[in-house]
């Protein structure tokens, strides 16, 4: 029974909500998974999805609320009282989902749903979530675990877990903690199944563990979860306390949200945006790097100004300019790219800058000549001009090795001193390449019109 | 004990390699983690990567293989004869790691190797994956599974528990099946071990159970895994057959790759590479993208020349050329990269194509006439000139507006094409939109110019 989201059922439950009877379709809604059922009201318009929320039976509709997009999510939240979301909503919710969803609320609605919580446990572990940033480890933890003792027994520990798990959907790992709560290790859950029913924890566990401190960025976890493959990962304290879990799905958006941003940058957007976003909130995502693009555009024309004597005489320079700029905002892209890209999966290695700057000086101009006589061979041919042949072709080479060694040097000196590295790409390098590039071309045009 | 790979790190090793004595940091590696001396090895160069590859044990070599970079692994394969890496690499392998091992060796290579294969079911295995392509359900899944029968007691299961998990490091759920090894359901180990002890499975299993069939694609895989944030996912025949497994690590690296491909598509690099790749290598993912430039470089030169007449009579036109041209590049790149990213996160929606494309208009028009208002002012006041400010202001609307409705319209119809829509982003919209600019700039300047 596996659902897939369509255009015609989109329409019926449209239908459906409109006409407000309680049809098949809309009563059918709470045996769908929770995860298909937030894709359906992001799909919505935000009339249609408050009428249907208010269908979904209470467990089902923490589940929901936690998948929806946020902008979705605001709206029902804005619906709801206080009160309700406590009691309603956070109820059933582990404690990293139930702090992202109070820290989107705002200052007075945070405190009121805070004092509504019934469960004392559940509202001191989200007031404790909250005082992490969104990004770091202890951001993305949650406080549900199962902890044993070292030295208890096998039958002792099945005990105390039957207690521990109710709340706990999937348990992956069991840890291991000395009597003062510091993680010495892991259980799994297969040995402790296969274990003899005399056994102690101590002579079954791992004493390896790898954990990361609660102030550890969360891109940095990713990196530790995606290297050495793990599902679920201890975050402790300063003074190595076991203190949550973190879980690869929790992770895997993490990824997936650094990937679109680079993505997005690169592209010249500078907000998170979708597709079905407002359109006031795409133009302000769009506009900043439009205006970069155009003051690029004004320097240029700056530049040319100062040549305009010189395209006087010899028009056909004006040809080319397109062409000079194109590549050297390709190139810069292509070079930024590499690099920017490097730092985001931490895979640049050891060598030294320099090295990194001859490689790249290499490449750009293994492919600048190549580009280079491709159109000394075309304006030879059919400009039949050897002095702007000369010009294009030469100038051509000297703007991609400037523009490769310039998006290899910008994100790396960006990254050293904390600067998101994704800025140097995208619009920002090609802008810088375009202005640099005019200059390389009308300077060697100067050359070989008026001093050859 | 957590390491981290420095640079003074990898020279200590490079210098106790190159001395060849039998060094307290060479006998040390062995208690690293192979995702650790795999990171090692990637750095090193092959002869001391060969060298140190010497010095593993057995049972972690063929761990640090499978977490080693393509071309690193390829050299230290070439090394080992066909017996060596059946019986010493793939032997203690997972049955997906090893058969995408067996599927880099060349065609006769493999043939031997799977002949040296101790292991029959193994050899089987491997065999059977083989089949599959590299990006579908059946090549990312593994064949080491835990599967119950439903009419089983709960104590039969631990006895058979006990012989299926030998091999299996990480059990995440037991899958259930009937007589006819149909997946009907699966039973968490946390159900099982707090189960009384004479259960049987049918009293404790979730029947809810979410499958891919072998031949789905491995992004719909990563959609779905991600989507219902699953750690592991059955793979079934078209019988419903249970036939292996996919676990949420394997799945993340797909996420990675796609995220990684889009983003050097979108930069202009036609081939996945890192950093320390070759230079030959590099170079040749750079330059087809750098001679579609090239191609459309000279494609806006004959533009231009169209109306060199009008350039000779009107030469200050040729200033904001480059204006024209990067401004119509950054727009296209900005909506070809929602649309991109829109479809490969599968959360475009269902809007027709004429909401989507009068949306990216208004958006455009916007974005158009703040910059062409900026643009007429600068003109005005420095160039002195309300020709020249006209034209320009005027053609900087059409062709952001044409660029936008362009760059949403290319991917779209790639898409249902079924060609990869991250082709139209990156160099091919940015020349395309340069071209196209241009004829807009000088078309509107002719009538300008000579009509008005």
């Amino acid at each position: 029974m596996q659902f897939e989201l369509t255009k015609e059922y989109l329409s019926d439950l449209k239908e459906a909500l409109s006409t407000q009877l309680d049809s098949a379709i809309i009563s059918d809604i709470n045996n769908l998974h929770p995860a298909d059922i937030a894709e359906i009201l992001d799909n919505l318009s935000n009339e249609e999805a408050s009428l249907l929320f208010g269908f979904l039976d209470k467990e089902i509709s923490s589940e929901v609320i936690i998948e929806l997009e946020e902008d979705v999510r605001e709206i029902l939240l804005e619906k709801l009282g206080a009160k309700e979301i406590a009691e309603d909503v956070i109820e059933n919710m582990d404690s990293d989902d139930a702090a992202d969803l109070v820290a989107e609320l705002d200052d007075e609605k945070k405190e009121d749903v805070i004092s509504f919580i019934k469960d004392a446990e559940q509202a001191s572990d989200i007031v404790d979530l909250l005082n992490y940033p969104e990004d770091s480890a202890g951001g993305l933890m949650a406080k549900e675990l199962i902890k044993v003792q070292i030295d208890w027994t096998i039958p002792k520990c099945i005990r105390e877990m039957r207690k521990q798990a109710e709340d706990i959907e999937n348990v992956y790992t069991i840890y291991v903690v000395d009597e003062r709560e510091k993680l010495i290790g892991t259980l799994s859950l297969k040995r402790l199944l296969l274990a003899p029913a005399k056994a102690l924890v101590k002579d079954l566990y791992k004493e390896e563990v790898r954990s990361v401190k609660a102030n550890q960025d969360g891109e940095e976890v990713a990196g530790i979860m995606e290297k050495y493959d793990l599902v679920v990962l201890p975050v402790v304290d300063e003074l190595n306390r076991l203190i949550g879990r973190i879980t690869i799905d929790d992770v895997v958006d993490v990824i997936k949200e650094e990937a679109d941003k680079d993505y997005q940058m690169a592209s010249g957007i500078s907000e998170k945006i979708d597709s079905d976003d407002s359109i006031g909130l795409i133009t302000r995502a769009r506009l900043p790097w439009l205006l970069v693009g155009l003051l690029g555009g004004i320097f240029g024309a700056l530049v040319i100004n100062q040549y305009e004597d010189q395209l006087q005489i010899y028009p056909e320079m004006a040809l080319f300019i397109p062409l000079i700029a194109a590549m050297g905002g390709n190139v810069g892209v292509q070079s930024s790219a590499i690099i920017v890209q490097g730092l985001a999966n931490n895979s640049l290695g050891f060598d030294s800058l320099f090295t990194r700057l001859g490689k790249e000086f290499l490449v750009a101009m293994i492919n600048g000549l190549v580009c280079s006589a491709l159109i000394l061979v075309y304006a030879i041919l059919y400009k039949d001009n050897t002095d702007l042949a000369a010009t294009v072709s030469i100038a051509l080479v000297i703007v991609i090795v400037f523009a490769a060694l310039f998006g290899t040097l910008v994100p790396l000196i960006l990254d050293k001193y904390k600067i998101d590295p994704a800025l140097a790409t995208g619009p920002f390098i090609t802008t810088m390449n375009d202005i640099v590039g005019l200059f390389i071309y009308f300077g060697i045009g100067h050359v070989m019109y008026n001093v050859l």
